[in-house]
């Protein structure tokens, strides 16, 4: 089922903030970047790049000046994909013509046998499908079409899918019927064409991802031969590291997440679609294996993944570096879609788990709460002059940018924040999931006869009042792993909350009540993770906590929490678009002045520490912030 | 006084060891790696140059290819340090043949206007001092100079040393007298050029010191401009970047240590021994600010300094990370040189302590136990699979190789070690000073009428006996500031330990008998240190303690230091040469198992911690290891 988004209406503050400002200020605010109205900001010229090759194709101009990444394509997608939803939850005649006509600059933008790609058709025509290593048009594909299976959803319109389903089918000829060899150098038209194959029903394109799975890596020397044939580059990659890429074995034979972490997650998405689709025993088992790895050897407690700048990616298990991490943001999206369709491969909560941890820390935080301003990187510990500033740390930045030169990101957030409905809830065995607890109204009256109405301050309180109407329907309920005492009444009974595999399963309820544990707890990394040793995090609920200078005198790295103290949720505030703080018992330690090291014993005074969640930190100026706090 | 190791014959088993290693194993195996004849190390061809060179030069010969670092001239030069003075350790007439050959050649390979580099001889001989940022002509002259002086004061031959003269002549005609602009992209040779002052009292040698000195940064841009009139590159390295070779402005008004570190305190030690000669009250301020800077804001407890491989750099203050630190061996080696000029120019301990600190800790673990492997980069966490490998980790080897195409190190460690008396004493305002605790016979019979022996198992155990003989005398004994509790016999009689500036003055004694506190101690560093927040390090007298796997099942990561517990030393064993291991009250904890992260609170097993000292780590194998542990 694909229109969670349309059936279902939120209400609750925490996401109907979002989805305000989503509609309000993120969406307008990225369409000016993408037309570059944003002063001080990087250039987009995305817009630009598919009016000049509309240009070309319409008109036999001669070609403009490409500007950008060689992807840049891709964050019209995104934004596009974002901008569709957004109409779902706020209709806007306004930005749906908007929609409309640069829907058709990019149709105007494709060649009559269905190939798209603005930095191609500007810079280089005659080098099309040549460098698939670096040039990222399968990719660009893929975020397209994604962008044209959300228009479609949205709005019913077919103007963007049909174009796209050409582009597909030119792509399908070259890779699968003339037999061209390759693979994406950067996976995501597998799940791209999975979401298409959802949307049309047409097993085309699920096998033309099946195909690009299948491939890849069988040859994983393609890259290397490749290069070596292709005689230009875009960046000058090195073809001979296969990890990167995640190209060095065929796919089933995978048992590490490696390499470039949005690449791995994008591609390990594709994977488990097609696998949900087909019951391949071994594409779900590689699945499950690297799902096993990122999340309980090479995940952040934030949900981040991919913790090196180098090559933004993977590197070896319990390697999780605190204060050069790298995160990306777009990896723990990519994180979100993998847990998303690890759920309709097999309903376990521990995907839900990770997918609410990747979405309520690292997801958010990429985003300014103005949303103005966006993180592409998110470190667990900052220290300005440092942070941002000493090389290593270079692109652990301590405040969000206004935007990116490569600005994969920002919308990237956007889109996920406005499709936050097919995350939140799920249909399988004619059962209803709710994964994520978001308040508001599910209609589904179409599907099942039933409507579910959802009251909850979430993740602010722990209460989810679930109140089920029309036809009796069974429902699957998330019990999060991090509650350690749940209550469950069913019409107003207590039930023994009993979950399996996560879900407690109810059937027939009128209301199911669910009072969530959310005491501030204390969190423990594995001794294996070298950064995290004799360290502790707080949670509440799914929200990390950290210390923010603002909030502790200026000084985050003196501090440490009393290992047998309280840690108190506070009364709401205005803070922070209205988020809970935390108040810990703690100490401010002085270690001896004018000298680095000393055999004093630092004195500890007694402070309280105010914690605030990660996904808030840096909306308050330059700043030190620490996830991860000594203990004493 | 130039005559420290002529007059000063070590006895002590520490250094006596080292003593022997150097003359029997690391001065012929370094003298092997300079002639290429050790299997599966990276070849050093330095002394081939030399004779290519000579051969042009004399025989007008076709150069022959020319191999290795731009400045591989330089590791000739330190082994030929190292070895001149082991000959006054050890006379060994075939090392002292070969000596004069390899100096023969060298003499043969100078121009006859005196110029001398193998580098432009054999590769550009038309491109002479047009690249004085990269290409390293005044840093391999500087440290041929003091290979003349250290062969000059060893052996009394002055082959070597009027070579030297005669470029120094040269370098000082065209700078000086000619006034063309520049100063070194590589500081070196301003120490050099006082040593050469030193031992021949020619004041147009400190002159030129001087001048190098007192032109840097005055034109901050003079690289800039070379670079861009050039056309020529060794690497291409970024002349914009002016801190990485210290000169973003004239040396005086320098406050904080920038850039490369090895470049640094080799400047700041030209500096130093250049203003105690001088008196020169602004050289001398902005030489202590930068010892102030570096040794309480961007040193290693171990006294490695510059944390980055970026540059191998300095970066900001209190900046230390412990798995991805640089310290590399030079930086550390010239952060003594740079201490101990600063003795000269004023007797405060604190430059002694640092000298020890970084000569007991990182520079001794430069070299393998046996003599034969070494560490270019001396980090404070390794972690097998991640340290050496990981992307930002690659430069922290978790063992020492066999050599490095770069071998600036290995030979700089040799010359160290085989001038330790240097360090060890001084004499000044006619007081003996003793630096640091040597066992041995000091003969100042030609220069106070006196001898000194000292008897002790020092860094092993905290008794240093001294016995003078002869002329009255006064001494001059640092306290450390490290030991906490320390008593002093004079003629066996106890006084009153109560040093002026980190010495205590003893006049006309027979014995003075020094105790030591060597309790193990826990050392905290700064809170601002946020790599090292929480974490407690172990110390005894000054050697820093770490944890390595094969003493502890393998397992450091786990382990935690029991906040209450004893540690204490263990009796002699012969492991690691006979050095003292320590027993640390601990605990091993046990996270849970098959997650990252855990609410549930780590289980604490009491275990005994067994602790090495720093410099033996990385002898057994490869390993986890770690200096600073968790405490609780």
């Amino acid at each position: 089922m694909n229109n969670w988004i349309q059936n279902f209406k939120i209400s609750d503050p925490f996401w109907k903030r979002y989805e305000d400002l989503l509609t309000d200020v993120v969406i307008p605010y990225q369409e000016a970047a993408l037309r570059d109205q944003i002063p001080d900001a990087e250039k987009s010229h995305s817009i630009e790049n598919f009016k000049m090759a509309a240009d070309v194709m319409q008109n036999g101009a001669e070609p403009g000046e490409y500007y950008g990444m060689v992807f840049q394509d891709s964050d019209l997608a995104k934004w596009i994909e974002a901008a569709s939803y957004s109409l779902l939850q706020k209709p806007d005649p306004d930005l749906e013509a908007r929609l409309d006509e640069v829907i058709e600059t990019i149709k105007d933008a494709q060649y009559p046998d269905g190939y798209l790609n603005t930095y191609f058709t500007l810079k280089a025509p005659d080098k099309k499908w040549t460098n698939l290593q670096e040039a990222h048009e399968l990719y660009c594909a893929g975020h397209m079409i994604e962008a044209a299976v959300a228009n479609y959803e949205a709005t019913g319109k077919t103007v963007l899918l049909d174009t796209m389903k050409r582009m597909a089918d030119h792509i399908y000829q070259r890779f699968v019927v003339e037999g061209h060899p390759g693979y994406p150098g950067h996976p995501e038209i597998e799940l791209a064409l999975m979401r298409l194959y959802h949307a049309t029903g047409e097993e085309k394109y699920k096998e033309l991802s099946a195909h690009f799975i299948n491939v890849r890596g069988v040859d994983p020397d393609y890259f290397v031969k490749e290069a070596a044939a292709r005689g230009w580059q875009v960046w000058g990659m090195e073809a001979e590291d296969r990890t990167y890429a995640q190209n060095q074995m065929p796919v089933r034979d995978m048992t590490k997440a490696t390499g470039h972490a949005v690449r791995a997650v994008y591609l390990y998405s594709g994977m488990a679609d097609l696998a949900a689709e087909t019951g391949d025993k071994d594409l779900i088992k590689a699945c499950r294996t690297l799902w096993d790895n990122i999340t309980t050897q090479q995940m952040y407690i934030t949900g981040g993944i991919g913790s090196t700048v180098h090559g933004e990616a993977f590197t070896k298990d319990y390697n999780l570096p605190n204060a050069t991490a790298y995160a990306e943001t777009c990896a723990s999206i990519g994180l979100i879609f993998f847990a998303r369709r690890m759920l309709e491969l097999e309903a376990d909560g521990r995907y839900a788990d990770v997918m609410e941890r990747a979405l309520y820390n690292t997801v958010l935080a990429g985003m300014q709460l103005d949303g103005q301003r966006f993180f592409y990187v998110n470190p667990l510990e900052v220290v300005p002059g440092i942070s941002g500033v000493v090389p290593g740390y270079r692109h652990a930045l301590p405040q969000r940018p206004k935007w990116y030169g490569c600005a994969c990101c920002p919308p990237n957030v956007s889109r996920t924040i406005a499709s936050i409905a097919k995350y939140a809830w799920g249909l399988k065995d004619e059962t209803v999931y709710s994964h994520l607890f978001l308040g508001g109204e599910l209609d589904l009256t179409k599907e099942l006869g039933a409507r579910i109405t959802v009251e909850t301050r979430y993740p602010y309180e722990g209460k989810v009042k679930y109140h089920i109407e029309g036809v009796p329907i069974r429902m699957a309920i998330r019990i999060p792993e991090w509650s350690r005492h749940t209550k469950l009444l069913v019409n107003g009974v207590p039930i023994t909350v009993w979950p399996y595999k996560g879900y407690q399963y109810i059937s027939d309820a009128q209301t199911i009540e669910l009072y969530l544990d959310m005491d501030p707890v204390r969190v423990y990394a594995s001794s294996r993770v070298a950064s995290d040793s004799g360290l502790t995090a707080v949670m509440r609920g799914p929200l990390v906590y950290c210390a923010e200078g603002v909030d502790n005198g200026g000084d985050v790295l003196s501090l440490r929490l009393a290992g047998n103290g309280q840690i108190i949720a506070e009364p709401y505030t205005d803070t922070l678009c209205g988020t809970v703080k935390l108040k810990a018992d703690g100490y401010c330690v002085h270690t001896e002045e004018g000298t680095l090291y000393s055999t004093t014993r630092p004195k500890l005074e007694p402070v309280q520490i105010d914690l605030i969640p990660y996904y808030t930190w840096g909306n308050r100026g330059l700043n030190e912030m620490r996830v991860w706090l000594p203990e004493v």
